[in-house]
């Protein structure tokens, strides 16, 4: 890995997660927290003003709008496209980063634990994955099928990285996951720090992830209104197998409707967020891939 | 009890509280679930805007919005104030009440589980809390010190109830509790019939409940700002003894601020919609009282 000179973390970029919105709190009040010798570390509350408001977004969801094209067309200028175009222009764009890391802190109301969503799959960003996995069995790692371009803020660096966790509500601080993402983000600080020294000795090993294949929207009537949930049996089981004849959905009718295909693994289940995005649960496959040593 | 002849379910009071809003769908689909011979049914949806927007409320909480020099004051005039005064039109104003039950389908993010919050101490609604927690010992009753004018919806009507049932995330159709509130809906509908049937025969029981006697607010600076966050072993503990000495708030910089005062039996512990109201945790004392038979 090339030495690591900047990294970020962010939080805030959902104004309703407030577990990584405080963790910025806290190291700006305690800044001494992130700071490693051997490279800069910046933070920032990436929408302040949803943060203000308890929302996700004001007019759009900010993790959404960091596509190359977005961030340079001047006729998009909300909120959100104007606070993206503000943090690319301190971080950087694509190909022309400023920062070699982004750690950007979210929380989820599905029970996932203590995820992290890597931005692409970079020997760097296996290797980081398959370390902070190694330090805490609890850890998954998702990834998502290709590196096409996304419009994620954590896109905007190499080693783009996103801490998921819950079951946590929106606009609830939770002690225990802001404890949890604190552990990860010094563990992930301290990797980099001992990179940068040149003090860290690896061995090879399998990193077991989930990569993103598709989605299942709630069932709805004609007019988009959602006539089933979550079944009982499926809700929190995140990373669990979901086989065909699962039960998945439970009408508003009694009736359960049952999942059919090949066996995958589900995240984000029962988002609050994904409602409108249309997007019940998330698709996974299991695999393993093997992580070249340092 | 006077003879019950109409009865209103009320869901959606606050808009991100699915279940409730849901279950007013599902009885919207389906009636017959909530017909019962001896009286009339209706359900509300209380604040569509705000269900639509997934939102607590668009200008102001509904559920505060129903005093009455409030809705007789032509000068509140945003949404919330009008949703009010059409609601008092329909279900009747206190005192001249056109209904004579109103439950009132809520959930919160902290870990209340079934929770009755009883508009009043008549001897019906003791009587029916009794009844109520005595079909499931599960069910908490929670009253308020005095029955003083309230600015809550269930007020409208001498026999009120708000079914609150958590811990579950806004902007969530969690199945589990759906169908939790569901059939308690069904317990006091079929009870409200038996008492009009004359079939009841119930004896003498104590019943056990919580009386709110204050609040206690986060620690926050001179900005306003949160500076401490409920500590780890007083989440989720709703309903369990606070004793001076206990942690109640683990600080931002790691220090943990304990309760100081006479035994309580805290409720809303970490409620997102109460982050605004200055709401950390509402204390309780727990009491007893004798409830004469049917």
């Amino acid at each position: 890995m090339n030495p690591i000179k900047r990294v970020a973390i962010v939080g805030g970029t959902h104004g309703n997660e407030f577990t990584g919105a405080y963790l910025i709190k806290k190291f700006e009040q305690y800044p001494e927290l992130v700071r490693r010798s051997s490279f800069e570390t910046q933070t920032l509350l990436a929408n302040p003003q949803a943060f203000a408001a308890t929302r996700r977004y004001i007019d759009q969801d900010l993790n959404r709008a960091f596509l190359n094209q977005d961030l340079q067309n001047s006729n998009l200028s909300d909120y959100e496209a104007q606070q993206a175009k503000a943090i690319a222009q301190q971080l950087g764009t694509k190909g022309s980063a400023q920062v070699d890391v982004i750690i950007d802190l979210h929380s989820t109301t599905a029970n996932m634990g203590l995820s992290l969503l890597m931005a692409n799959r970079s020997p760097d960003s296996l290797r980081l994955a398959s370390y902070v996995s190694g330090t805490n069995p609890l850890v998954k790692v998702c990834l998502t099928r290709t590196d096409s371009e996304s419009g994620l803020l954590r896109s905007l660096s190499e080693l783009g990285v996103v801490i998921e966790v819950g079951a946590v509500a929106q606009g609830v601080l939770d002690a225990y996951w802001f404890q949890q993402t604190e552990a990860l983000i010094y563990i992930i600080l301290d990797y980099l720090h001992d990179c940068n020294q040149g003090t860290l000795t690896i061995a090879d090993r399998p990193l077991t992830f989930y990569e993103t294949i598709g989605s299942i929207d709630y069932p709805r009537n004609e007019a988009g209104e959602i006539q089933a949930m979550i079944h009982p049996d499926l809700q929190g089981r995140d990373y669990q197998p979901l086989k065909s004849g699962d039960p998945m959905f439970l009408g508003l009718d009694g009736h359960t409707i049952v999942y059919e295909g090949t066996t995958v693994y589900p995240i984000f289940i029962n988002e609050a967020a994904y409602y409108e995005k249309g997007v019940a649960l998330t698709l996974t496959q299991k695999q393993t891939v093997s992580v070249s040593k340092i």
